[in-house]
């Protein structure tokens, strides 16, 4: 395994593994602080590509002032240990100055789809996502990039970039991947306290028990999922919910509360954010349409 | 040579001749209504390629509302004989629907480089004229791409966007053709009254005068070029000066009044938007620094 850092030599080394024969190229775009998520992707990378790339860069782009950028968890050593136990061929790590030697005049935005969920809260957030992907994507060239579920939105809003900019790349999403006790894995698990940590669990507890409602007919409608889910995470006294919706998915339309769940012909996304003191977790869980569901 | 219309057929006759060892590929994006500034363009194509590429499409996006999108002059059948002349191998012309099969949430936008000059007058265009090109590269993955620098505020735009974004293209300026007495090839000019085509002479002329007044030492400062090209051109009475300013290039920073041409270690440009009753001409003239020219 190499761990590239510039630029020029990472063209270089894919272009050799090109006409060397190795196949397609797999990405796996990485904040770093991996963990057993990071790890699925780079399986599936691997299962899929001649060539694997993984990149750990903490993008300051896609930061807002006030947001984590600096104390952003980062541990290097550990990261290529762990990428080299996954079968990654090269990992890409660049300095910010190698990314941005001046400051990006370019930006690429998409509309609508960002504009709620995290891109409420976080403006300018995908901007910097789709910019540094798109970066990532032009020096690369991949075939095939892997992003996790767990940042759903970021995958409909990547979908929707390559779609309107006819890119030629695949996009693999991947499932989540949690902890035994049900806890969304994230680099960001670091910052939480013991106690807001058992609490976290409202989140996947909220999910699970919105969709085995479905499932048993308890909830039929969007509105009473949405109370559901706000009632079970409300149970926690550190929760402080920025958002509880249901949408559409990837299109990312708000269904109305009178939506009735086994009426849908399209997926729909439950999408959490809740903060636990200074630290914010998401959470989602997509409920795929009943085939031949019961039209009442 | 071919004409395509689809982004599929495109995509793999390209790869074909990829794979068949023609070498670079060279696109020159057209929107059209072909003159021999574009010819001029598909000959330095030819000579720098293997491959050589031409798209025409009139693209929605860059135009504002109230300008001249239905109207902008269009001859098929013309373009793709001249094309031919050319040695071109490959013609693609897209459907509005092909290359926006769903309105595009996705833009890319250069700041602060667009926010003058024709940027100034035309919001939007620059994002239009940024997403269009980054789709045709995205398509057509070229290795050079060739574009006149009679739209010399939109070769800094693209090659800021290429910069930015890692692009791996070679971007490759090409002069402004004229007729015989001047004015500058435009698909435009056809919009013009014959009265209109006479005064359009203003333009050239006055960058002509101010470069011969540069080179003997009868304006100094970037004031009395700017004074000279507003006198000069304002001796037309049909023409309606939108803007006469100079710039360095390709940063595109206007220099003050006071800047004396001598004293430049950059190129400065003098660029030119005038409207002859509904019809915008632009042309423009880069000076370049004098090497050990005289520090008085």
């Amino acid at each position: 395994m190499k761990v590239i850092r510039t630029i020029a030599e990472l063209r270089s080394e894919i272009q050799d593994r090109q006409q060397s024969g190795y196949g397609p190229v797999g990405l796996v775009p990485t904040m770093g602080y991996l963990h057993e998520g990071h790890a699925s992707l780079m399986r599936k990378a691997r299962e899929m590509s001649g060539t694997v790339v993984i990149s750990i860069f903490v993008n300051p782009i896609q930061f807002g002032p006030g947001e984590d950028f600096e104390t952003y968890p980062r541990d290097e050593a550990r990261d290529v240990a762990l990428a080299e136990s996954q079968g990654v061929d090269v990992v890409f790590i660049p300095a910010v100055q190698e990314m941005y030697p001046q400051p990006t005049k370019t930006k690429i935005s998409v509309a609508e789809i960002t504009s709620l969920l995290c891109g409420a809260s976080r403006p300018g957030h995908f901007d910097g996502v789709t910019t540094v992907v798109s970066k990532l994507f032009n020096i690369i060239k991949p075939d095939y990039a892997f992003f996790g579920m767990k940042d759903a939105q970021q995958v409909a809003v990547i979908e929707q970039m390559v779609r309107d900019l006819n890119m030629d790349v695949t996009i693999v999403p991947c499932p989540i991947i949690r902890e035994a006790d049900g806890l969304a894995l994230s680099s960001r698990n670091v910052y939480l306290k013991p106690e807001e940590r058992e609490q976290a669990l409202v989140l996947s507890g909220s999910l699970r028990t919105a969709q085995e409602a479905i499932q048993q007919g308890q909830a039929a409608t969007a509105g009473e999922i949405r109370a559901h889910l706000r009632e079970y995470i409300s149970r926690s006294p550190l929760a402080d919910i920025e958002y509880a919706e249901l949408l559409t998915f990837p299109e990312l339309v708000p269904v109305e509360d009178s939506y009735r769940m086994v009426d849908g012909d399209s997926p729909v996304i439950m999408a959490l954010a809740v903060r636990f003191g200074r630290t914010r977790l998401i959470d989602n869980a997509l409920i795929q349409p009943k085939v031949g569901g019961s039209h009442v």
